[in-house]
């Protein structure tokens, strides 16, 4: 029943600009035909997207939904306020995949769960199975942990990609009927309205956004706006967790609950689009680049606490501890991508395509059936996991099962992320192959990206009676960039990480870019204390890891990398789906006996010679560690997201060097 | 009212030893006269251990009795099922007190507060107000979260301290009825009680071995034994957070709860004392040495996760992110204390030495008002502090005010953890001014330790019939130790961290001991990943660390310290109540201009050429960062334990060297 489209679909993605936006530049899209992101999104579409419906069942998402719906008996399933977000994210992840394929199984699911949250939608539009059931109806009376806007964010996020997609009204209906109640309940004091509230976590306005992008309902827009800047003013307790600690316009760094915070920078960056609010531009502008430079681990990764699920504090990025919600990485291409059309800024590009390829995509099995919600950029010898959602290892789904759905909706739109149009041409952020069209012009990309950097574009349509510019996004991580246009070589500027080639186009011109692939050591800032004296190993966009099944005979703890050593470069078609390793020369000490104690004196200068001096004197022997032993070794790094696709182990992002 | 005493106490204190009891060593007692310990314990007298029982009725513990007892109307106050072990930990701290001042207000809230529990409990002896009060006297249907036996268990040793320090029963009726209900209710399948069951929290096992050593009463010790030995088969669920995961003889390392399974170790090595279980014994040992060799921070705190108060994995040891909650370091010395006994090893006393002074007493504020629930080994510039208990600010008491009564009952209760007796002598394993008393045997110390290493004793009182051992720990931070005896010097060994001086000793003979405290760097097993390249400054059994009080035109996380000077030693009688600076040099980085991102390309070796030899196509500057100013500056390490007594704001005890 799934066929690959090689034509590009015709309906617009999660983010289409209002008729007044202050945008840069307007959304285009790509079809994606081959190569890695059509093999992940051809495991989503045939695996992960399949199974939502059962385990959306099995879980009792769908029960509930009867419940509430009074077609079913029994009780509520689920420990969570939100359980209904599980049924909205697979609603949305389904909608954007039907543009793929319109009809068959897919489809009759998506048309049967529609039908579930409509018939469990209460007469004045409120919906949230866990109030109605569990709680007796009582509504937004607990607004810091209740999440019903949040739910009521997620509905309407489904609502609209399956109207975008299918062109239906049915979940539209029901999302606009709940917002409209929405609009009827809240509001500032002397609104009218009976609550001046907010909810505890942030989601509602980003999709209040695109519920006005796609009506043209300005009190949608208008609403978002008052949500957003009712935070931080005490509402909800004043905590940081909710993001409540301070006005998002005065924040100088992003803080507390790391989902929280981007989805409501989503939503800044929307605001500040659509209303061309200069303030909340530039707090948006502002705390994207305090957390890129201070809070993103390099997988792309955020959120550095378990506890609170926090980002922490500015250079605080442990590894083994790292969060990295799975959620994060998402929320984070989310609000970039508002950000790159808001500014036309390639750096947020930049780290879409680090995010994509790294710490969002490991947060899914290669067979698209098992999931991360944590993303550890380490694993210690003989960890002991004990399990739940926080685990290191990969898990059938989540108690708290936000981040499948999640990772099933961004695959399965992520034609809409790669390719932008202004009055100018076309701009193509992220490397595919396929068709990047917008404003009458289709180019086509071939390449083996990220394996290889040669990226191959043919124009396919070009307007005849005027010249374009071709914008070809540079990444930062490149240091070596050759282009030929037709034969011959082009030597033009990268200019802030655009290549940008303006001519005449015509049907069948070439370009050719090459991206230098040399494996790279990267070192942290040193206020990242957690990777002193580490390096990590990067090949184009990708962050590589250790892995314990690489690297039998001991453990990845006592393992140092050779940095006077070249990396080489060994394509495996055998391994983990198929990937290119780096190989770096290593050693292992040979594990000393513990001592009693994990604490020794500093002796390689002027302390060793005090205590020495006074040896005379000493009666009981230095406890110093026993001479280290060290043997050499291969090191095989593997790709960061396709870890924790083998049996258990260890694994290691960063490595010391001595 | 409050009065020193300058002459021993008489009663026992919290370990005594059965009349079977395999133990190396016995319990001896010291009158702590002057000096640092005295200086703490004075506040805790005349500060903290006033203030308990008008924070014990804010909080509402003291309202809660009252309802139980029907004397008082109101709701049940307090977040937790445990809130009765504050005021059953008070009572045990002030019970300690008592011996220093047998009469006095302490004494007659003490009385009061005694009167209060005793007309709290139930007929068949049950007491726990939350579950009287709040869930209807549904007993023993939540043992994982309810706490009931962890609440008898802080009863029980309340209980056992005012009865050695007063000689009176109210309180020890109280709990013998309470453990008698116990022992009616738990047991083994087929011993006929209903329940075969254990408290998710371990702490009653410990207690009873106690109410067994003070009663006599042998059922105690069974019932003990009977509980230790069902963790670790599922009756809990499994978890390690319980200590369920693995039967804790099987167990090769701690893990879990940290307090929970130090509570558990000390009943672990209570059983192997007083029923000479060898395997028994070999856990304790095995998991002692496992812990403190893997999974115990430079300050002897325990705890490297916040989520779950969780050890973590061998060498995960985080700064900022430590946990190493103040019940743990006391928990930690309580089992060591217990080890002491069992073995007479020298190491247990090492690391009750290094947790006492670092990990402990960096728990209370030099004034005695206020606490660290948590004690981090880091506060990064800038820290934006959440508040709450987990706060690495002090907070005046918590919404789980586990930790502050804990601090008051070991400070009381200190005396008893600092020598002990054997047939051959006595043993001093910690260093205080005052006098040691034990088996007809009584020696006094002068010092001005941890400040200074001068340690004079004089023999006061001796048996003149035979010759004994006076046993000297020489702590294992000392490399530089030298003896007189009278008016000669001593030249024997120090052997496994004792100097054993034996001879026919008569009323004042002296001997002096000259422990070096040289200050030092001291080095991590490269394991500990957060370390690396780092160290730390220590002096004597003293961790230190930096404060931005001290170090005022920058921050903290842009220092280096240079390791290729020496350490100079600074006495401040005016700086945090009179501590030894030690002074150190280092440098500055002036902070650099933050890049778009805070990784970039390792360039030292190598890598640096590859990249450069392609320059000539190389189309945008590469990344690298500005080049780093660094000024010279004087770094004051102050110690440890009086951290976070002056402004808020950063602090380090792990320093870059590079």
């Amino acid at each position: 029943m799934h066929r690959t489209s090689s034509t590009p679909p015709t309906c617009s993605g999660p983010v289409r600009l209002g008729p007044h936006a202050r945008a840069a530049l307007r959304p285009a899209v790509a079809g994606i035909d081959a190569g890695f992101w059509h093999d992940r999104r051809e495991v989503n579409a045939q695996t992960s997207l399949p199974q939502g419906p059962g385990l959306l069942e099995s879980a009792g998402n769908l029960h509930n939904l009867r419940l509430a719906a009074g077609t079913a008996e029994g009780e509520f399933r689920g420990s969570y306020p939100f359980v209904d977000t599980d049924v909205y994210k697979w609603l949305e992840a389904a909608s954007w995949q039907l543009a793929d394929e319109a009809e068959g199984d897919l489809a009759a699911h998506v048309d049967h769960i529609t039908g579930l949250v409509a018939a469990a939608q209460q007469p004045d539009g409120y919906l949230n199975t866990w109030f109605q059931l569990v709680k007796g109806g009582e509504r937004y009376k607990d607004l810091r942990w209740g999440h019903e806007l949040y739910c009521a964010g997620h509905l309407i996020q489904a609502a609209v990609a399956h109207h975008r997609s299918t062109g239906r009204p049915e979940l539209l209906d029901v999302a606009r009927r709940f917002a409209d109640h929405i609009d009827s309940v809240f509001g500032p004091p002397g609104s009218g309205r009976p609550i001046d509230g907010i909810d505890g976590h942030p989601e509602v306005e980003t999709a209040l956004v695109e519920l006005y992008r796609e009506t043209g309902e300005r009190r949608y827009l208008d609403l978002a706006a008052y949500f957003v800047d009712r935070y931080g003013h005490g509402l909800l307790g004043g905590e940081a967790y909710c993001q409540d600690r301070v006005p998002v316009r005065e924040a100088t760094n992003v803080e507390g609950h790391a989902v929280r915070q981007l989805y409501l920078l989503a939503a800044v960056t929307d605001l500040a689009t659509e209303a061309g609010d200069g303030e909340l531009r530039a707090t948006a502008e502002r705390l994207w680049h305090a957390m890129t430079a201070t809070k993103t681990h390099l997988t792309g990764g955020l959120g550095a606490h378990h506890d609170q699920e926090d980002f922490g504090d500015p250079y605080e990025l442990p590894n083994e501890r790292a969060y990295c919600e799975t959620c994060a990485a998402i929320a984070s291409v989310q609000w970039s991508w508002r950000m790159v059309l808001l500014t036309g800024e390639a750096c947020y590009s930049d780290l879409i395509e680090r995010t994509l390829y790294n710490g969002f995509l490991a947060g899914v099995s290669l067979d698209g059936e098992r999931w991360l919600y944590v993303n550890p950029l380490q694993v210690r010898d003989g960890h002991t996991d004990p399990g739940g959602d926080q685990s290191a290892r990969r898990t059938r789904w989540f108690r708290c099962a936000c981040c499948p759905p999640n990772v099933m909706r961004l695959l399965a739109s992520l034609p809409h992320y790669l390719a932008t149009t202004d009055d100018d041409g076309l701009q193509i952020h992220q490397y595919v192959t396929g068709r990047y069209s917008g404003d009458g012009v289709t180019v086509r990309c071939a390449t083996d990206y990220p394996w290889h950097g040669t990226l191959a574009f043919t124009v396919e349509e070009s307007p005849a009676d005027r010249p374009w510019t071709l914008s070809l996004r540079v990444p930062r991580w490149c240091q070596d960039v050759r282009v030929r246009c037709g034969e011959e070589a082009y030597d033009g500027p990268v200019t802030d990480g655009w290549l940008r080639l303006r001519r005449s186009w015509a049907a069948g011109d070439r370009v050719v870019l090459e991206l230098t692939l040399e494996p790279r050591l990267t070192v942290a800032d040193p206020r990242v204390d957690a990777v002193r004296g580490c390096v990590a190993i990067e090949r184009g966009p990708l962050v590589y890891c250790l892995e314990q099944a690489d690297h039998p005979g001991g453990g990845l703890d006592d393992i140092v990398v050779d940095t006077t050593r070249p990396l080489a470069v060994k394509h495996r078609p055998d391994l983990l789906g198929g990937v290119t390793t780096v190989v770096a020369a290593g050693r292992r000490r040979a594990a000393p006996r513990p001592g009693w104690w994990p604490y020794t004196p500093y002796t390689q200068h002027t302390q060793h010679t005090q205590h020495t001096q006074h040896s005379q004197h000493t009666r009981q022997a230095p406890h110093t560690p026993e001479q280290t032993q060290e043997e050499p070794v291969e090191l095989t790094a593997v790709p960061y997201y396709a870890w924790a696709n083998r049996e258990d182990g260890s694994m290691r992002v960063w490595l010391p060097t001595s």
